[in-house]
């Protein structure tokens, strides 16, 4: 099963990482403990809708760009393992063939 | 501050009561309580990520879809709630006209 907070965790790590900032600033910024933020990221804890928020304006980043962003993670993840049909000779022809 | 679990279950919800369901068939196709999934759509408990994917497989969405409609409604509340700035009179055109 797709995570969400493991999608959101690298989302947020990925920006925090891009914006070339450390866990400590971005965590003091949005006034969340490092450790905490570290597990978010990690996809290991559940980001509160609050904290989420928080994490976001300390990443100056719109809460719905952060969401695009998971989305079209997630999207690219359900495609790499949706189920695959593979085509199965009728009864038939392999009865002829034995 | 937007609140995702907020936007999350208003888009559960919406879809769930497109699709004629009710809360009992939906909760036990996902195997969650019915009062649980009560909750989350009315934005009042945080959905942890692996029976939001419950929830998901049981409307039959993926959870990229989701995603994705959450995310487009934060959009337009941001929009919104954007803060309007205001034109302001210099302190020289304000000092002229006294």
């Amino acid at each position: 099963m797709i995570l969400l907070r493991r999608e959101l965790g690298d989302v947020l790590r990925e920006q925090r990482q891009h914006q070339g900032r450390t866990l400590r600033e971005v965590s003091a910024s949005a006034a969340v403990s490092l450790g905490y933020l570290s597990e978010v990221e990690r996809g290991e804890k559940e980001a509160s809708s609050e904290l989420l928020g928080s994490i976001c304006t300390a990443l100056g980043m719109p809460l719905s760009t952060v969401l695009s962003q998971v989305s079209s993670r997630v999207a690219e993840t359900e495609a790499l393992t949706a189920p695959v049909t593979l085509p199965v000779a009728a009864p038939s022809s392999i009865a002829s063939a034995a």
